[in-house]
């Protein structure tokens, strides 16, 4: 909540030169401030934890997705997004704090899975019990979606959340244990805000449980309402797809210049991005025209203050700037006051259209520098700044009165989403859980429908881009269809290393010097024939060379904290004990999923990424030498491997064999 | 909505003639009228559509788990549930539409996926690329989703419901599908609503979109509210594992009485509930007393009509009965009496208690009979009346103000349900749409978790239950703990049957009529060593008899209708043609999924679930005559059939393979 006390300082304090007309002072403190949080931020992340940088969500999606990238979710990462995310949004830039807390609260949770941190000196014994794969990520599912429910203070949102966006696997006991963490951050969030009643938790207290609350507004149009809904919903879309394509074109430049010029590039980035959101924010509003108080409201008018939706900027007494309250002002009001309800032309729709501008392009520009910054509260700025925009079209072209200029916003930010993020469900029950406002639900959940669709025409959500131009080997959930004319043998590395049931330490040293595979085959030379005994980790050869005793308990196999992991180079050796057997079979795991060598790649796929596996072995259904002729892991699935080997196959879109899969035995799921 | 005209109009003569103080033809209109209702639902039912029975719920559940009963999703059962369904909650039983309408909408999707119904002459062409076991199964999901929708006014929880408690496996594909599916139910339920205002669609229109209106009721109360909470929970949690107990009892002896009895059996005992009900909801009244009507409420008072909370039942003018408007009423008007807020005092503890038990008793020998009866409705009136009752309670004996009565019928409601059906995510969403109360929901989340968790504690949900007792082969999330010990060759069936890539017509009809076996494995015998070349479907087979041409296209092997299915006895054969030589390898699937012979049934458990097979095979790592040693099929998994081969295993909880998995390479999903 620091990020509100921050900004609000500031705000205030420039807000009341300005009304004193000292422009100067009030610039300089002003764009000073930001420059000053943002650089702070951006030293942080930059020195200390780049995984920091950015959303955070495509990263949590992809080590759900079993990518393993280092750092992803280490503790100093967890320090870094905070502060900086703190700094990136009280500095004033066009960044929520929504990802990063989606960011922070994985990090949190995958920090207990380890058991504490042992490099800041906690640790808890009884955590060792989440030391393996499928509790930790479980564990981080929920941090995610504790994350979206602190956020939004909107749990069955956070959930859905999790499910639906960050994991790559659904069990319902997940969905069980989600909900179980969105609940006591519910019932926490609730506590907090009923101890916190009035203003003595300053702005977190605002709005309660309910963050945007539009209070209940009859939106019964009948069928007349469809017009708007999918003139918004069509338009979110394109606009989704084509914000999605420029801040990828961005992304991808910005992560040249880094790579070129290194931390200053970052920081100079980052400075440069601070100083034009100051001087937009704070200049743009002079073009706003100075309106007139309306009689008869409630609300002060014109403040000076933090919030109010009428700021009086440069403005004699009696008048209000309308840009001045969209513009200067922290995120969080700026929505509420776009959300309002019966505010008709409160906003001129010159203002609307600024807003919108300025916001688009600052967004474009703010995401990819090395600041934590979340992309929900600028896309939903966007969103309902365009919504009124649409509004005030329709209205004034054709005459018919549909929905409050309010609803208008809030449909059209759900529309800007559904078209950027594609999520559907999620989004749905978030905005709905934000607002308070049910009777919208069936127009949002058909713009949701629409411009999901179209945006997906076009690209992929604005997520995936990220992961892709990161280049994380994400696994996707169907097969691609030239996979359907592939055999495993066709891509897989074969034929695999292979050690014997009882073998040699300096073999398994040299074996694991050679190469950098993860799972070895381990056969018994007992029959003439050898016989496929079952595969074992590295990890876990590392830990039996690593110390040679007797007994063994599992506790030394559990998994290490994410990044952190034994390396072949720093164990050393005697000659006499390079010379030691060692029985693997204890050690092995003595069931590994097989798949036989003629085997489809597309069936393979959906093998491998449904069971979670990173190895998959294959065997011959001929007797041959060796029982074993390969093993796939996620690297030969992926498409820039398989087109690398058969480019032919980019453009084939032959389907003789989509019948033939569909004549195929399996149940799919 | 034929339900609520005929039970409003069988009401308001009822309680017209009562008023009259004619009591006994208003006793013999009301139960007469419930007794032919629910013959006549009974009779279609047990002659007809026997599948038509009950919730549908389970029935879906199992479809979705991979399970084809037949008639399960047949036209006629469709049939029979919508007629059956209006006679059975017209005929006043403690039976919700609910359960019934997610039944209806998966036999609409089904027959729509199969390309309408040749028997009733309803057919389309371009539906038979539903023709496949997923996207069947997608659409009926979809089904299962709009009948939520539907029947709550629920699109999202509609979604929900369908994705948590009746789906199997989640894709996220599915998911938005299911969501296109309702926002479609949404939006034409928005317009039909918006055209249906005021009365002029009967008691469809009451209500709007959010069926029972709790309207903005201020629950801000601190840590306080923990204690209701907490015993809302606790209780609805054991209130529900005692109900679904005894619901469990009841099934069994009333399976047992149709089993001897039969059809007459069935139609008595519909006869007998509706008698019983009738008699208790006619009579119980009688012991309400009369209150003196309220001053200063809108509400008319005390009214003879069909809504309203004060009936006059047989008080005289300016009195009303509050036992009566609570039985004496159709479901809908009895819940949105309880959930109805600021009624502080309005019903008697005593008629709380008569409603609680009186409902409690019905709901149990209601279950069960030869009619289509949803599950929810009956359970949210025990909880709702429940809850009022704890609220009671708690004001009286401690003095703390915490919720309205309202409120804790809410809550009520919500932690039965919790208690009964175990579900979180989507009977929070439901409950939120259903009264468009946001503010209270991180109380109810609290509600639902303490009350799923106790439930689970002693039993199985419900529909679990249901399942179980139906004898339906459902194939769980996780493998038993046993599975562990067990691998897969000690449960397997083997040998398998197989057949050679070139096959005897005469050999193909003898294998298929000597088994029942769906898959057989087709070996090459090219080289010394036989190869298998893949697995080939009974079903596929048959089609190859039946149509003895050249070329086959991919429709002829399109899955046939629920519950249709060719059988070899329909296939005759000249003796000439038994000699015919068939090449099966085209009809085959090439690339089955297979495990090896020493895999754990832990493992080969999860796989066949995740991956949603039918069929398994078995090969061996070690060279043998034959390339597979058996075929898995659902039947194998199934805990009866390995505790049947391994009865020792039923108490051993011995779990030193349990750290062994934990050392396994697999990143398990």
């Amino acid at each position: 909540m620091a990020v509100e006390y921050i900004a609000g300082y500031k705000l205030s304090q420039t807000t009341r030169f300005i009304s004193d007309s000292k422009y100067s002072i009030a610039f300089s403190i002003f764009a000073g401030g930001n420059i000053l949080l943002v650089l702070s931020s951006a030293i942080l992340c930059a020195i200390f934890a780049p995984a920091a940088a950015g959303s955070g969500i495509p990263e949590v999606k992809a080590y759900l997705n079993g990518i393993d990238a280092p750092n992803i979710l280490a503790p100093t990462t967890f320090i870094v997004k905070v502060l900086g995310s703190i700094g990136a949004v009280a500095g004033g830039l066009a960044v929520g704090k929504e990802g990063p807390l989606v960011h922070t609260g994985s990090c949190i949770a995958s920090l207990l899975s380890q058991g504490g941190s042992k490099r800041y000196g906690l640790t808890w014994q009884w955590l060792r019990y989440f030391k393996n794969d499928r509790d930790r990520r479980d564990l981080v599912t929920c941090g995610a979606a504790a994350g979206v429910s602190a956020a939004f203070r909107a749990p069955v949102g956070g959930v859905l959340f999790a499910l639906e966006e960050a994991a790559s696997w659904w069990r319902s006991s997940l969905l069980w244990r989600a909900f179980f963490t969105s609940a006591i951050v519910a019932v926490t969030l609730r506590v907090a805000l009923s101890s916190c009643k009035g203003d003595n938790c300053g702005v977190f207290g605002t709005g309660g449980l309910i963050m945007f609350d539009m209070g209940v507004i009859s939106t019964e149009t009948g069928l007349l309402e469809l017009v708007p809904v999918i003139i918004l919903g069509t338009s979110g879309g394109l606009l989704g797809a084509f914000y999605t394509f420029l801040s990828g074109k961005v992304l991808k430049t910005y992560a040249n210049w880094h790579a070129k010029y290194g931390l200053f590039g970052k920081l100079f980035q980052a400075f440069l991005v601070a100083l034009i959101t100051s001087v937009l924010i704070f200049g743009l509003p002079w073009l706003g025209a100075c309106t007139a108080c309306p009689t008869g409201i409630t609300h002060e008018c014109p403040s000076n203050g933090l919030s109010g939706k009428y700021k009086q900027f440069t403005c004699q007494s009696g008048y209000y700037n309308d840009l001045a309250s969209l513009l200067l002002n922290t995120n969080d009001n700026v929505i509420r006051n776009l959300f309002s309800t019966n505010t008709e032309g409160l906003y001129h729709y010159s203002s609307l259209a600024i807003l919108l501008c300025s916001s688009f392009f600052l967004a474009l520009i703010t995401y990819g520098t090395a600041i934590p910054s979340g992309l929900f509260i600028p896309v939903i700025i966007i969103g309902a700044a365009y919504g009124r925009l649409v509004g005030w079209f329709v209205r004034s072209t054709t005459q018919l009165q549909t929905f409050d200029e309010g609803i208008y916003a809030y449909l059209g930010a759900a529309s800007l989403l559904g078209g950027s993020m594609r999520m559907t469900v999620s989004v749905c029950v978030i905005l709905l859980e934000l607002t308070n406002n049910l009777l919208t639900l069936p127009p949002t959940m058909l713009v949701l429908l629409i411009s999901k669709t179209l945006g997906d025409l076009f690209n992929h959500s604005v997520y995936d881009q990220i992961l892709h131009i990161k280049g994380l080997p994400f696994l996707v959930e169907k097969p691609e269809p030239y996979m359907k004319h592939l055999t495993v043998m066709d891509v897989c590395s074969s034929p695999p290393m292979t050690l014997s049931a009882i073998e040699r330490l300096g073999n398994i040293v040299e074996v694991l010097k050679s190469t950098d595979h993860n799972g070895f085959p381990v056969l018994e030379h007992s029959s003439e024939v050898p016989k496929l005994h079952g595969l074992i980790l590295r990890s876990h050869l590392l830990v039996l060379l690593q110390k040679r005793e007797s007994d063994y308990n599992s506790a030394d196999f559990a998994k290490p904290g994410s990044g952190k992991s034994r390396r072949i180079e720093d164990i050393q050796l005697q000659t006499e004990q390079m010379n030691e057997y060692v029985d693997l079979r204890p050690y092995t795991n003595a069931s590994p999923y097989t798949v036989v060598d003629n085997m489809s790649l597309a069936k393979a796929f959906s093998m491998f990424r449904q069971l979670g596996l990173r190895h998959l072995c294959v065997v011959s259904t001929t007797p041959k030498a060796s029982p074993i002729s390969g093993i796939l892991t996620r690297h030969d699935f992926m498409p820039e491997h398989v087109l690398g080997l058969y480019p032919h196959l980019r453009a084939n879109k032959w389907n003789r064999l989509h019948t033939k899969s569909s004549v195929s035995d399996v149940f799919v799921s």
